[in-house]
């Protein structure tokens, strides 16, 4: 069953995607949505939208579209939503902290364990379920712990350092906040949460607006 | 000059992810660097280097590879990062918080002049410069500080009422970490960051080793 499920990266975007809005018009009331309705939703083309859900079954109902709790279940477990992750924070900085805290991360099932600090006067603190622990724990914890996901946030210069530990523990993923790429084995998944990236794509746009409006000069929205 | 400028979302990104490469190798001292070792440390192929700074013109030295520092500073200017971006955050909680002593926000000239909430138990609250305003002071604040860029970090409820506002006092790019999609006009460019779908895309991969190494079950890691 794996292989017609080989899928890319942006599809699986995509999915959660679909997934978030379903949820919001089950939340809604609404049973059925149509292609059209939902690539509207997400920005995208009904063909894409039905291209996407295609390859995971027939979701579909002819004249009626799809049914908007069946689909969210189905994606739910295709994006295995439908489980518990045990998940670890190396790194208690403020970052670290406020990630522990957003909702969205229990609420999909990623179930924070316990964060990992070397700073010993971070130890002990708690935040909801979760203390914080020194960093010579960490193997240890993820091990007994069979700690499946780890959410990196430490500094740049720390983060390789941590990451080969949560490796040699049994990590299956990382989320890496750290700013600096992360050199582990093909058989461990790294997704990376860029905020630097994401600010420069925005300061880019803006720019070439500015330019884009002034003319010639390209000096951007500074000369206003 | 703005018509040859028309690039990828995914170019910008690569151009991001070359910056920072290319600051590293200059704070260690590396002065000139191959297409090879800049694919390499940014996970490309050198053809995607060479093709995507080709775009800004001519940056490579036949045989010794790109000048680093020369390389940097342009890609600085291109991604509008010589120049100081006056930002607001919207949503006062951890995460607002948190994101407000990020460093790298900071070192790419995004400043963050103030926070809105509007939770009154907040207010004056003091986070390096920037200090916790009531939500009613936003648009004025937007409009007499000519704030460019604002980071929306409210409930998903809350979200399109504060872009809305922040629209009409004139905003040009929102950072939208609340898990809506956001309307907007054209004008104005958003940015997602979306911290669930960075853990679907880990727990899709990690299901898929799951279901790929207990062969046809599909029960995935849970069953180890």
């Amino acid at each position: 069953m794996s292989s017609p499920r080989k899928v890319s990266d942006s599809t699986v975007r995509r999915l959660s995607s679909y997934l978030r809005i379903l949820r919001e018009l089950s939340s809604g009331g609404t049973e059925t949505v149509s292609s059209d309705r939902l690539a509207e939703l997400g920005g995208l083309t009904s063909a894409q939208v039905r291209k996407d859900l295609s390859q995971f079954g027939n979701f579909g109902v002819r004249g009626r579209g799809y049914d908007v709790s069946a689909l969210a279940e189905e994606l739910t477990r295709i994006l295995g939503l439908d489980r518990e992750w045990r998940t670890v924070v190396v790194g208690a900085g403020r970052l670290g902290s406020a990630l522990t805290a957003y909702p969205d991360f229990s609420v999909q099932g990623f179930r924070i364990l316990a964060l990992f600090d070397s700073d010993p006067s971070k130890h002990g603190r708690r935040f909801g379920e979760a203390t914080v622990l020194p960093l010579e724990e960490l193997e240890e914890f993820v091990r007994e712990r069979k700690v499946e996901v780890a959410i990196l946030t430490t500094p740049a210069a720390a983060a390789q350092a941590a990451a080969d530990r949560l490796v040699a523990a049994g990590i299956h993923g990382i989320l890496n906040f750290a700013p600096t790429t992360l050199d582990v084995p093909d058989t461990v998944h790294v997704r990376v949460v860029n905020l630097a990236i994401e600010l420069e794509g925005l300061s880019y746009a803006i720019r070439e607006d500015g330019s884009r409006g002034t003319g010639s000069s390209g000096g951007g929205p500074d000369e206003e």
